[in-house]
């Protein structure tokens, strides 16, 4: 494995990613640059999934799609990507379940392939540190804990799923600045949807996270929760397509966009 | 007593105030107008005063001030006020202790007093509402309930306070809108600073206010405390000036601006 530099640029990154010299998740990778969720679909049900995705733009903020499918690059994400190679590790779904891993997707494409790029938490993430805000999951260097949710998408087509979130503690006086800072990101999540109190959400125990690892709460604080990148695999549980292919979580795509740049002016 | 038309303007309203045919709380009156509070104090403390309000912008948003001493205008707030006459009734403090009622304050004016404008919580309760967040002290009739807190506002010469906190109560969702609506109008007290557990600002019952009125609290509420323009009336009782006025608490100065117009751009 080669480490890779949080001073590389996404297209370094992603050099590694295409001869898989670099396999491992993305997080601290190429800091400054976007990082993306993939979703890759047949063009039969793309056109839906697009569709849900721009009726659930927090859970599912859509920043670019394949020129034409079967076209592999993404030209609005940055220069010379390959999709089928450019990300470090691949998941390969069957009827909406998770059928198997691979590095690469290049003997598994087809020319009715849609990729789909999604914004990604680590660019807000960086934009709260960067304001002297403590990220929880990463100060205990722990995958954020994210939750299954009561709260409906609206569904397109075969697309269907209950809202996943991720939750980070902090202090009421830095959740405020969180959702002044985040408001400016409508491409990567936005703002938080609720705060406080989670079973108005449905969630039972903030110690036993759906997906990644719990994180500790302190006296002062209060869990802050926000619509997750999760959901759209949910979707795809639910809706079982033949094929389906996402990144593995947090082995995102790294693109030449900086996160700087995905700041609406206050 | 003339009825004050939500349709009128500010000037308007003025020209009722200046003759006394208008003497009652502006809360409705001149819909969209901005209000605020005023403090007039002598030039030999308004110094100090400004510095305070600086260094304390949210409990204390400066709009304007007098031109030079003396002068009872105010031009950056509308044209022809004087403020000698052009609020419904006032309050004389003598050595910090309330000491009188008025209905204008021309016999008691000077040549070295200054008057100071403060951004007033109506103008964002205006946008709330405008968003369809309900605003529970408009929607029950009563004065918002203010409370007194354990935060240290700056000092600046004589002039120190704990800060003084409104509250409204609302959903999380609406919570979060309300943070972001309010951000946007830093000239009116700004976004909350506090929401959630009162004990935290060392309030011990939110059934009981130290100004204004108590309100309902849903099962879903939280309470969500804005820095409150009261807070230059604590730092005028603890610094007992010799003499000093201000508005009656509801009888605001109704300005020329429009509220649409403190709203920074996104």
């Amino acid at each position: 494995m080669v480490a890779v530099a949080e001073s590389m640029s996404g297209e370094q990154v992603r050099a590694l990613c295409r001869t898989s010299a670099f396999t491992e998740p993305t997080s601290g990778a190429a800091r400054g640059y976007v990082q993306c969720n993939i979703v890759i679909l047949p063009a039969d049900i793309a056109k839906s999934f697009e569709e849900f995705c721009r009726l659930n733009p927090k859970p599912c903020p859509l920043l670019a799609t394949s020129p034409t499918p079967g076209d592999p690059s993404l030209p609005a994400l940055g220069t010379n990507i390959d999709i089928r190679y450019d990300i470090p590790r691949y998941r390969i779904w069957q009827k909406g379940a998770l059928a198997e891993h691979r590095l690469h997707i290049a003997e598994l494409w087809r020319d009715d392939f849609v990729a789909f790029a999604l914004g990604c938490s680590f660019s807000f993430e960086e934009a709260l540190l960067n304001a002297g805000i403590e990220v929880r999951n990463i100060s205990e260097g722990v995958n954020v804990p994210m939750f299954r949710t009561n709260l409906d998408c609206t569904p397109a087509g075969i697309f269907t799923a209950k809202m996943v979130v991720s939750m980070r503690p902090m202090p009421p006086a830095q959740a405020i600045e969180a959702i002044q800072i985040c408001s400016r990101y409508p491409s990567v999540h936005g703002a938080p949807i609720h705060f406080g109190d989670a079973s108005q959400l449905g969630i039972e125990d903030l110690s036993q996270p759906d997906f990644g690892d719990p994180v500790s709460l302190n006296e002062d604080d209060v869990p802050v929760f926000w619509a997750c990148g999760v959901t759209p695999q949910v979707a795809l549980e639910n809706a079982q397509p033949a094929l389906a292919m996402t990144h593995e979580p947090g082995h995102m795509l790294v693109t030449d966009l900086k996160n700087v740049d995905l700041a609406e002016d206050r």
